[in-house]
């Protein structure tokens, strides 16, 4: 049986939605649940749902780490917070992986230094899927992991996404491009012109350079840019959908006829928020970690938690680790 | 009276909403228009308008780069161009500044090339303006003229970002940032974390980092990012942009209900659609070009091209160029 370690203090809620979304995944996926937290704040929710012949059990945690705290000194200074104690499961191999809807850059830091990067990966990378215009899931990495990445960094990341993809979305040969600022080859930086040639010579289903707008359009599965990049991406993404959606709802209050609009159209709207809502897909992963971690948004809801456990199992069960050191190992991605 | 040099055949449907633009602009704003383009077909749209008393001219240019054309080439090959036409008058002092919503590259290129840097300006910079949350507008420079950017450039590109804020939005202290992956200093790559040491160092309002969402949050009104990372984030905006209405309109055909809500609240979309649309805002300037180039989307309609003639001719008017100048020859903005 698949064991995933729940971090049950991460979110903005929480332990409500971890709680309830670990109770559901148990239930659907038949995974067994370490919940990681403070006890009886944990324990106080589970009673709140029926439990009997679920696989889940309380894993003390004394510490929790807030969207506040600086990464590097959380990680140093609260060595006894949930997101170390979940950390630590996987390191000893009582788990299979890990999710957490916290504070992204304590998560990332403590994975590194607690899992460590797979032999064959020299940067882990946070992946970030997309709803895009086909109905599909693109993907998007490295969004927030790594900056100043070397050509190598990009081709590894190409990899994982690629091996990801499949893994996650069924697809049977996902069609991988570099983010860039025009089509051809001889568009884009220096990292990029370096990539664009590395990309080519080794086994993905490579589609060449894409742009911004290729995150929707559906043409491409898996993207991959550096860190700085990919995060500044992510960010536009969640800044310019509350800024369309801010706007929407200013428009239909504006007049009388658009507010009765709104009021036929509202399960339209909720529709379309969920379909935007990336955390209906599952959470980013860090791909080319020792084990599985899953990170969700700090707004997740016992939804999202549910489809990230669904995500972490997936890639346990996927055996996504070896997949990678297999192929990085067989294919001349090193410098 | 200022001269503004309009490229007529630029657009997806040129020479219609430029023309229409043109005679708009002369009549609101009082400018001098010289409409460059194949006589025939110009003048026959000319002919739909009233123009008596309005200074409209039109100048010939028997060449037409269309936005399948690669730049470099058509620069070279294309010599009589109508954007190449356009950027001569310029160059001669026969106009004070040039529009076009012809291929962007293009006319990147030739203005680079013809019109030239002012002596202080060591690489020109694409501006592209955004609507924000509070109602204002918020530049992103640079959007795609240059990639692998010095320090000493991004310095360059936050002096000239914010005289065209203040000259065309009227702001009198215009709030600076630096796009980066998190407001502390440390945060950022290599590059953005000497550009934020040179910024405080000048005499600019600097705020520090910004992060993606901060392009709408309106809590900003100047960021500064190599044109790399600017180009991706203005085609990541186009492509969630049509994205978002794309599953809205699916959204709102999907049930009886909100159909019936669609025709209600439509007029509410409409200028929802309206206020996001760049083109309102009156295109994006090439900064630190000897002369005014602006350039607009190649879907420019009549008030599109107006409004980039309103920001030509503002531009001229407030002598930016000398005002650049002035800035970087006065602050030790250089390596």
């Amino acid at each position: 049986m698949i064991t995933i370690a729940v971090d049950a203090m991460g979110g903005d809620q929480a332990p409500r939605p971890e709680v309830e979304g670990s109770v559901l995944a148990a239930r659907e996926f038949g995974v067994r649940i370490l919940l990681v937290g403070q006890p009886a704040a944990v324990r106080a929710e589970l009673a709140k749902h029926a439990t009997p012949n679920l696989a889940i059990e309380v894993v003390p945690a004394s510490e929790v780490i807030t969207m506040e705290d600086h990464p590097a000194q959380a990680f140093r200074r609260k060595k006894d917070s949930s997101v170390h104690v979940a950390a630590r499961l996987v390191q000893e191999g009582k788990a299979d992986g890990m999710i957490s809807a916290g504070n992204t850059g304590a998560v990332m830091t403590v994975a590194r230094f607690l899992l460590g990067a797979l032999s064959s990966v020299d940067r882990v990378a946070l992946a970030a899927p997309f709803p895009n215009a086909k109905g599909g899931v693109s993907v998007l990495l490295d969004v927030g992991a790594n900056v100043d990445s070397k050509p190598e960094h990009l081709v590894q990341f190409a990899v994982m996404g690629e091996i990801y993809h499949r893994a996650v979305f069924g697809s049977r040969r996902p069609r991988v491009g570099l983010l860039s600022i025009g089509e051809e080859e001889s568009k884009g930086n220096e990292l990029t012109r370096e990539v664009n040639n590395r990309l080519k010579k080794i086994p993905v289903h490579f589609v060449g350079n894409v742009e911004g707008g290729d995150l929707f359009s559906g043409d491409v599965d898996v993207i991959v840019c550096d860190g700085f990049v990919g995060n500044i991406a992510l960010k536009i993404c969640e800044g310019l959908a509350l800024q369309i959606f801010g706007l929407l709802k200013k428009a239909l209050k504006s007049t009388l006829s658009a507010q009765l609009g709104y009021l036929f159209s509202r399960g339209a709207f909720k529709g379309l928020r969920k379909h935007i809502d990336y955390t209906e897909y599952g959470g980013a992963p860090l791909l080319g970690v020792r084990g599985v971690c899953v990170i969700g948004h700090g707004r997740s809801n016992a939804n999202a938690i549910k489809n990230a456990i669904r995500v972490a199992a997936g890639l346990a069960r996927a055996r996504i680790n070896e997949k990678i050191e297999q192929e990085l190992t067989g294919t001349a991605v090193h410098a």
